[in-house]
């Protein structure tokens, strides 16, 4: 007896097979029934005029863990061209409630807190799942992209000493009669690890105290971090992130078709160059388009709000046909102070955003490198360096010029597959109101 | 110009090249210069007879960022064969100050507290790092083996409502003002995306707020993490595990071999069936090989102490050769209430510890999966079901028999390598007297 997995039933055509999964759907349509089981990878349908091959599922609700023996059959009618025939039912861990969401239907048709509550069985919908089986694909093209140019995959710690990277919005816990603090980014631990192995990234929960409450923000995300070292600017590290999202997409299509094609994801065009503009053309450009519609950009703020993003990314789709968007040289009055100025242009930055679709999706730059800068930086932003003394000792003892971005993995299944919230493309979201399930 | 990693020179002999990196050491030998560059991945030396080449680095320290161009010569006396001749040294970064720590000895030897805080230079050494090298090889392993056996990666949340798994030993944290803790692990998790996905996987970060003080504890580590769907018992979760160790291994001799090499790792022999002995049996040998000084064993105790593990590492060395040991059936009493019995001796349960080298290194057993099950251990573990409503869904919509294990990264390469504290093996290690760096 082959034991196979719903997926490989069509190299085993007119064979005797065994199949174990969750009793998926049953239909009985006058003489012909039809049963569907879900195992953890698609779904296989089983056919019988027999009445009686249903018995063991009698009173047993959708859900119930089954294990069907049969034959496969080519059949052109039949979803994915094939089927289970006289099929044999065995119960595994009989079901008797229904289940609270509609697993069967193609569509999961509830309200978001419906949907969010009972993520434990959501999840469990096959247009659900397969979210979550492109964010396993992203991250193995993530790495794989970055592991074939030598990159080192480091895991730093989420504990950290001190609220220091922006010292606002961090969750702050007991750690044996101390505070200590949840890390906001690897980002400190990520430059230090440039001075061990030049080329570093991590993939690894981020976690932000922020009291937003829009379709675009949670509390504990995924962050896919890159850092590295001998670039000789910005433009070295948006080269890069060009490299890994192609790298990414590459793997996603190769390896998750089928899970692109269930959710109608509509892939993103990638230059081969990405279009760029700078913050000061940005803003320039907002203004000439929307005039005295421009908003924060007329107000003179130095940021770009959601709406600019989303006007920016119209234009360059228009402009470039392009998905992306790089904006570089963000005022450094709000960036970090690690982030490197723009040489010729100190009030600008040497850091970029990446837009998909019009929405922030990788934040980027050139850091600074020598100490000396870092103590002056350190001084212009009012901190006092001590509790910087552990970080600021890979800048001490020799740093070279460095960079690095991150990538937010929910942001990237959000834009991809035009989800109109965030939590749609979280396993067990974290917000203001929620961290259960 | 061939800009190359230091690696990768013996591909380039008879050629000019360029290299970037640390200035790892810089010999004067009567004439004869050695300069020492060290980059993210290894070391070359470069040779001069002319003492002006050295006139960039007056005043600098070791560590200084550098870049040096020269031809690649084949040279038996030379380290790796290889060395650099008319090189041409320029000062990207210059470093003013002597390091904290010899990085250009061959051995680091320092004291473990001064390793500790200054990790963020010590890391930098060529010994130190090849073990952080080995733990990226050792996650790559980790997924490379359980991708093809169709496992799905996930990443499960890190903060969570309540301190259900083992009800102590968490942190607490403040969650906009309500309390919230860090995950022990991620056991509900993974069990619940049985539910999703079958087979899953997760390598993160876990919390335990242990106040041990012992070489072999720290307060975060990185749990590599595996559960999975339609097992018969824990023997199938053993047979897996195996495999996966093997996988790990044999991913680290095919692409890690210079840094296993750097440590003198010793690696262990993994036998085709890993041998295996219940608990109560480990309790008898242990009484029969050590009498009156058995210690726990003969107290009684439920468990095993470090001692009794070392003994029977010991044993299973003498007796099969065998590097690791299987000790299944540890008593329900001293297992989690999602620990499934065995349904021969329900005092015993489905759940095994894997011994390496006479330290546990693995645990994992068979889950119970059926919802009056939990029900029932909840009621007698003392419970009340209401903080478990959302993980009891996965059981209450159905779950097969199912099981998982959890490796602890740092305590693989503890034992791989030898290292007296686990510490060594960890990046940035948390105790209970450090959060920093």
């Amino acid at each position: 007896m082959n034991d196979i997995r719903t997926v490989e039933a069509n190299e085993f055509i007119g064979q005797q097979v065994r199949l174990q999964g969750w009793l998926h759907n049953l239909r009985r349509l006058g003489g012909v029934n039809f049963i569907v089981l879900r195992d953890g990878w698609g779904t296989i349908q089983a056919v019988t005029e027999n009445e009686a091959d249903l018995a063991p599922l009698t009173d047993l609700a959708l859900g119930s863990v089954i294990r069907l023996t049969g034959q496969v059959i080519a059949n052109a009618q039949a979803p994915d061209g094939l089927e289970l025939q006289q099929p044999v039912v065995e119960v595994v861990t009989p079901v008797l409630e229904a289940s609270p969401l509609p697993l069967a239907k193609k569509r999961l048709n509830a309200a978001l807190p419906t949907l969010l509550d009972h993520a434990v069985v959501a999840n469990r919908h096959p247009a659900r799942r397969a979210i979550f089986r492109l964010a396993a694909g992203t991250m193995a093209g993530f790495r794989a992209t970055l592991s074939a140019r030598h990159f080192t995959e480091v895991q730093t710690p989420k504990i950290v000493a001190s609220a220091t990277e922006s010292g606002a919005n961090v969750f702050k816990l007991d750690y044996f009669g101390r505070p200590a603090y949840l890390a906001q980014s690897p980002q400190f631990y990520k430059q230090i690890m440039v001075g061990v192995f030049e080329r570093v990234f991590e993939v690894g929960p981020v976690f932000r105290a922020e009291p937003h409450d829009t379709v675009r923000h949670i509390n504990e995300y995924v962050s896919l971090d890159v850092e590295f070292g001998f670039i000789d600017d910005h433009f070295t590290v948006m080269a890069l992130l060009r490299e890994v999202i192609a790298g990414i997409f590459d793997h996603l299509t190769t390896h998750y078709a089928a899970d692109l094609a269930l959710l109608e994801a509509n892939l993103p065009v990638i230059l081969p160059q990405i279009p760029h503009i700078h913050f000061a053309d940005a803003q320039q450009l907002i203004l000439a388009r929307h005039g005295a519609d421009a908003g924060s950009v007329a107000a003179g703020e130095p940021d770009l709000s959601p709406q600019d993003e989303r006007r920016l990314g119209e234009w360059a789709w228009q402009e470039y046909g392009s998905d992306f968007l790089f904006v570089s040289g963000y005022p450094m009055v709000k960036r970090p102070f690690y982030t490197h100025p723009d040489p010729q242009r100190p009030a600008y930055s040497n850091s970029f955003d990446l837009l998909f679709r019009g929405t922030e999706l990788v934040t980027g730059g050139q850091r600074l490198h020598r100490y000396d800068d870092y103590l002056a930086a350190l001084a212009r932003a009012g901190h006092s360096p001590e509790p910087f003394t552990a970080y600021l000792e890979a800048f001490r003892y020799g740093m070279p010029p460095h960079g690095g971005f991150a990538i937010g993995l929910e942001r990237l299944l959000m834009q991809l597959l035009g989800l109109p919230n965030l939590r749609l493309a979280t396993l067990f979201p974290r917000d203001l109101n929620r961290v259960s399930p």
